[in-house]
């Protein structure tokens, strides 16, 4: 349960107060303003505010291009046609600003998107909680047999209760210890910059988190493709339920262009157009490597 | 005249039209928005939209420095510290978008603050209006004969008269025969993209240009100051005045630190020490060099 | 004639002194060193500095993918494999240090990108040479009729004549009065930063431009295409061929994935499976918008 | 003993290997090429490449400010200046590629520097080393009483022992499940990218961390400063040795401007000036919080 009974309170006071502005607002984002979606047993992501909405983007776009976009004259043909020829500046005039609490080992991940702003936690100030992600069953994944960085089948039987048996047991000593260290009852105390390095990666942090739109589509895109982490890719498809309310129009060109896309090679398209041509073309006679072709021909089955 | 009848009409539209909204609200801003505020002879700045206020700034520092700012209770003290220590990230929190119309000479120096999100009018696109900067007389300064990147006293007499004509005239001229190559009467006429070229720098362009707090302020430590060309600087002036209704415990803060702050290097620190102690330093015996010392000696007579 | 006697001496110095050094060396690179490619009428690039090879993008790599990269166990096929996947951080472990001079509305476009380090030669403390681009009667098109941003054909005759001679003795009017104003003989003499406003955009600047492989080939991928205007693209295909001599197995990805790529949307993912199919698709039956159907139309004839 | 015989050699090998180049080469530089400075417990911090040197500052700042830069006619009295005025670009024309291995809460307070590149060693890939950072015993030092980010006294005793033992016990223990979980003998295995979760942030990980000489700065500056956490420090204080060596003219600057540089506000300067007319001024006086007048208080005694 990731929401605290006080928590509630305050989100419920937070989306009580409402104000007057002379914004752009965006009537589907206003109902998401500070609700908690739940992600993972103990993460979240909300929403604390957002700038712009569709018509931002084309309003910036029509600065930019000025009568070259009268003849796009609706707002859904100029997005998607930005959106197609990669014109990325525009999307960058939205804004929107999350409040997320994930595990460590996430953020690790996460955090390598270098263009947005971060508030994170401090556990050099303050105390971390006892909440650590334990797997549900059915995420508790083997090793992929046929790529290094992927998972294959659920762990079956005595395995599984075994790896979530050390995940529960190690979590809760290493708190323990943490607790221990730093408490000052008949002692110094461990200063918390230094206890806090006992502590396993599937503790939870929270941040504050600033992007651009352009810049979180482009996060999307990696961390809601189905190659990403699972257990990033949860918040990334959660923050995908968000943006589809804020920009539908972005969003929508989004999914058809980027996260439904595919990229073809200068070979790949030399092989596309034999096939259309009614040619029957292997992977010998395409010139292309043995994962190249694969991946060409599990695109083109999709 | 920067803003016509028809830009003024769209305006007051903008900020006839009131949201409701969830999200944090400045009331001081609220005031700006849309509104054009006049800078040299063509140009202006005005808000399209902001997000976040003082409130924002500390609310993301608590989730930082969580109990670590309890002690410094109140907003203000909490912000002047964030400033006095160089705690960046929470300023970052808050973002505006400003519609700027200026000389294409100051856009070349503004737009080397690579850490914002720009929209320009094209000129490959779309046809530039005849629109030129033309300094008043009290602005038509001499080379400084002590500074190399500076200037000195107004022009006088005839040579002032001499420089203004050359201006106005160049620039009509540059325009008359820009209209004429582009022009398809009777001709094919140039592609934009090129005819754009026999224009001068004064001409004027727009742009939205949206930038964090944190980033902003950098811009306006370095371009309200007293050092910067003055054709900016007014741009830099405009947008502070701005800022200090927006966010004003984090402007009260800025001013105090970054624009009325000194830097004092470790050698300064030692000529001051002594100084306090009594002792007289003179420039050969601080191990400063003459400029150095000059600039020591400027800062402390203020 | 860009490159002035006493340049070409200092190049040749530049290039008389060989060093010792420990560093990863791509011989490739260091016959370019220093020396002038000769782009439009006064402009060149040359190289002033370089950090890593092919060899360092693998090597970073390996860092990040440990065991997973094993499995490509040759260089070529591991590059080809990140700039497939778009695993970007290897190839901005590649840094370029660039010296351009080029004309003003072309720098305008250029510094856009705002992901590289530029130093560029200050009008306001130095005085600007009498160069400016006029374009080749080759390339003074006339304005495209059916593409808002682009060229049509090569002005004839007297109208080329008249553009020709409104670009040369504009810009020649304009450097004598910029000089007149600047002048201190006689008269107080205009500051230089107020001067430069009268000089058009196509007067010439020059700059050292510094960048990582990764954001380079974004920039050569949107400025070497053909999209792009004339002005930019030869200074981004004078520099393709100089990054082909560098990194020639990131080159060779770069133009097989990226620059003659192709991306399709999730619909035209639909229509290309229906046609693989033998099916006969059209525009009314593809749910695609007129624009987007003709673009398709295009890759797939190449 | 952080570096293996086998990394040794490795070492060894690419010192062995000369080149001749064209390029800039700072000899103090060349001597740290790959060697690999120990730090920590298992750290290191080793010089994989570099661009540039004091020269190439000066080269870059004399293309911007042209004949403005005549009069400060040594280099060293220019990147003087460069610093004192904080023209920070040219200091971006050096690069330094570094790799660095550090425990895991040190690598997540590095990587909020945004303006770098990095490629860090992936445990979804790859299996971690059991290296732990265990604190040497001064260095375990109690929470400050006075600060809420710092550290008070070294704990003493059976405390002492007693959190040494539970570093050391909990990160074997993290380590040992570790392997059985990812074990695939007699069992499924479970996947590295889950089973890394279980282990603690005292991990060593490792990466290439590239960066340009001014963003490198201001990462010394704050993590260099004495309110640093020491575990960052010490990797700061490796690199301040480094650069001295490599830029001996732009490190003096740094050490005299940043490091021992102080900021005076508003307020400060007005006590400053009124200490030196002979007035006696207290904290009431002044109009300091009590904070800030501890501060000045402290800088000027030094």
């Amino acid at each position: 349960m990731p929401i605290t009974p006080e928590q509630q309170a305050e989100i419920d006071e937070a989306r009580a107060q409402t104000h007057q502005t002379l914004r752009a607002t965006a009537p589907g984002m206003e109902k998401h303003l500070y609700k908690a979606h739940e992600v993972l047993d103990h993460g979240f992501v909300r929403v604390i505010d957002y700038m712009g909405d569709d018509a931002a983007i084309c309003q910036a776009a029509r600065v930019s291009y000025g009568k070259g976009t009268k003849a796009v004259s609706n707002d859904k043909g100029l997005i998607r046609y930005l959106m197609r020829h990669w014109h990325s500046t525009p999307f960058e005039m939205c804004e929107i600003k999350l409040h997320v609490k994930l595990p460590v080992f996430v953020a690790r991940q996460w955090i390598r998107h270098r263009t947005a702003n971060v508030n994170e936690y401090s556990a050099r100030y303050s105390i971390l909680d006892r909440e650590f992600y334990i797997p549900a069953p059915e995420q508790l994944a083997a090793q992929s047999v046929i790529n290094n960085q992927g998972r294959g089948a659920a762990l079956e039987g005595e395995e599984a209760a075994r790896v979530l048996d050390i995940l529960k047991s190690d979590s809760n000593r290493a708190y323990d210890h943490y607790e221990q260290m730093i408490s000052d009852e008949g002692q110094q105390g461990l200063a918390r910059e230094l206890a806090r390095m006992n502590l396993p990666s599937n503790i939870y942090t929270q941040w504050y988190w600033k992007v651009d739109l352009h810049n979180l589509f482009h996060f999307l895109r990696l961390r809601a493709d189905s190659h990403a982490q699972y257990e990033i890719r949860v918040y990334a498809d959660a923050i995908c339920r968000i943006v589809a309310d804020w920009v539908p129009l972005a969003y929508g060109a989004f999914e058809d262009y980027r996260m439904g896309g595919v990229q073809f090679s200068s070979k790949g398209m030399d092989v596309l157009r034999r096939m259309l041509k009614g040619e029957k073309v292997t992977q010998e006679t395409s010139g292309m490597s043995a994962g190249e072709w694969r991946e060409l021909m599990g695109s083109l089955e999709g």
